[in-house]
């Protein structure tokens, strides 16, 4: 029931350890819910027409293996929960089949009148439920 | 009559050639014209709350020299040319006094409404054109 | 007992949110780290000569209030925990006194030749635990 | 005689103008370049494994039109010019048929030891050559 993302590791995504930055693994998790969101016919522009906005309120990654330019990144996106307000994203990343790193996202919908939390919009919801 | 702005390479901004990456050179210029501006009392939300913003519509950078992770990097901050709705600054960027990359930045002030180009705000023409 | 980094928000750091997007924030956080191990006078450059690498292992962050362009951030980094081949460091920024992420960074020592864990350098595990 | 590359425009290539961000379009471009080198079996373990780097030594690009977050951006990558040490590749960005950036990079081979240019390797020149 995962998606599948897939990508390749860029020049500016590592550093002068050899190896990805970590920071750079997030921006693939991220790009990877992008075209999730996509995938499942949630357009970013409808739903921040309505006034939300969907800061990141927690992330956290572990990484397992090396990961070098060029690599292949294969990267899973799996709905892991659903709240009223709230969803998490659960991503695991590998480079020709070995895992190299795991993490998940937990993005709040955000009223941005008021700044407090407010539901998901609900088409959202109905889907991220659908594929989980 | 130039602006000194000074920071550390940071490891994000190093790369697989052990070396900075050519668009970390880029943000730097960038803080230093944020610290440049803020220097010479320009605010940048006064600036933006007139409905003016300020694309970046020309760049260009030469590079001739390495930077590693750690080097304290100094850049010298110019403004070139100031034009009715537009402004270039001319940056060079040394470490240990050894010059290592130099380039210029042109941003247009943009009418946010028309999304045509707009007069700088005067008090921004002003204070370039006393530093120039 | 924590060490203090202090810094602005660039316009690089902030995306179309308004707000300073979730990774730069753990770039401020890596940029707070290496301030923070010079300040306890150890040399990057003299821990990786001996063919010790120190890649990210986990990382965490949760976001607590809105980062905006220009503001100045401040984030104190405190050392958690000591291992014996791996350490992690504590991160609170706060914006203007208000808490606005939080979050832990955990290092492990990785011989480059055999690509395992090693123990810490003895002189960054020395000044770890007095800082601690 | 294009090499065409596409990508969505990604949240973190944004900034708070609610356009991408001037360095992130060079860092498509890069990818351009990576995808582009691929494309002609140019293998950059084999290339670098001989002890030649490549740094950027020369970077510029005009910004021509807005770019927002999810765009699809296409990339045209050209060989402009193939000199004996160095190599200039131009690129022209659109979004849905219109233009909204162009510019040039130049890269020089570099010996790692001598930190000298030294002369393209032979398959890199070639498929270049037959490329422009």
């Amino acid at each position: 029931m995962a998606f599948l993302y897939s990508t390749r590791v860029r020049f500016v995504d590592t550093d002068a350890s050899l190896r990805i930055h970590f920071t750079a693994m997030l921006r693939h998790f991220e790009a990877a819910e992008q075209d999730f969101l996509r995938s499942l016919g949630l357009e970013f522009q409808e739903m921040h027409s309505s006034g939300v906005g969907f800061p990141r309120v927690h992330v956290e990654c572990t990484y397992t293996g090396a990961v070098r330019y060029d690599d292949r990144l294969e990267i899973a996106v799996r709905v892991e929960r659903v709240g009223n307000t709230s969803y998490t994203l659960a991503y695991a990343a590998s480079v020709e089949d070995h895992p190299v790193a795991h993490g998940r996202i937990t993005v709040v919908a955000l009223d941005l009148k008021t700044q407090k939390a407010t539901p998901l919009p609900e088409m959202l919801a109905r889907r991220f439920s659908e594929a989980q």
